[in-house]
């Protein structure tokens, strides 16, 4: 079973997406199987992070972005703006896939992760994630 | 097929689990198929590593410990001690899931591949991994 | 359906893979699935990165290789050459492995990504990739 759903994060950071993951995951009926989420993007990625404690997020995209900051003078790919080639740069040193097991029709997580969508531009759109669900 | 397994790393660092995954993938008898080896923790995580030189897995780890040292100001999730944060990032940064192809039987792993649990915690318990295989 | 095939980048860099994972898809003759790419080697990875602009694969390549630079003196993994340890780290940041949903037979890539293995050493011999395709 394949699904898209579309999600809107608004600002740069990790935004929660396990509920609609699981919702696709219940669609499909399966007590036992594998979950994968691809992100259609390239200035956009997944983690799976604590879900408890939102500092832990927030120090996450603080750290990232020092990491890899606007106004770098490496950059020569600016004609996007300041914040596309560091979205590039962060997509790549995260996850735009992730695969997840189910059991019991529930994604199989540890107790402190959630799924997240982490948007590195300044004023997203949308984003297309493929969800795929089989045995 | 899905299995958990258990791994005590002890320490942070690499510690080695092709053969525990090894085994699940032959207990599920598929001569050919996808093996997904998932961790069910925010503060250690997956990597596909050489197997030969233990030089190399140590290199690795005081590489990204000195990245995402402990004690950096920038943190603001500090309660669960000054190694819990630096875990986050550092398990952001490689993966939490790994697909390996099986082909007669065995994960299609190169000559010089391990797959390895990286812990980031300084005194951690054991680690729960769900391991999925099928065709 | 697993396959490997054989990519020879040369240098180190991205270099465009989709074309040939395509193919893979396009003879497993399936409508709905998920396809998984796995590198088989630590000196080399993969990432899926924008396709339009060639700047924006270059600034990764030299973000990257100014992150992890040769000659560090934290190595002590050096008897393969002084572009052996950078090749692990690099490739323990990015993807060993990477799974994309298929949609009316093909790849369910967004606009703008391509598929890349991402050679991190400087006089590389051909790499090969396993590609699993399943419903």
């Amino acid at each position: 079973m394949i699904e898209e759903i579309r999600v809107a994060a608004g600002a740069p950071g990790l935004r929660e997406i396990t509920a609609e993951v699981q919702k696709v995951v219940g669609a499909a009926g399966l007590s036992e199987g594998l979950c994968t989420v691809f992100v259609r993007h390239t200035s956009a990625s997944l983690t799976i992070q604590e879900n408890a404690d939102p500092s832990a997020r927030e120090d996450l995209e603080r750290w990232l972005a020092r990491l890899v900051p606007e106004g770098d003078p490496l950059y020569t790919h600016t004609l996007e703006g300041p914040d596309d080639m560091p979205s590039h740069i962060r997509a790549a040193l995260t996850a735009t896939s992730l695969s997840i097991p189910v059991v019991d029709g529930r994604l199989a997580l540890g107790t402190w992760q959630g799924i997240f969508l982490w948007e590195h531009r300044r004023s997203p759109g949308a984003r297309s994630l493929v969800i795929h669900v089989a045995p």
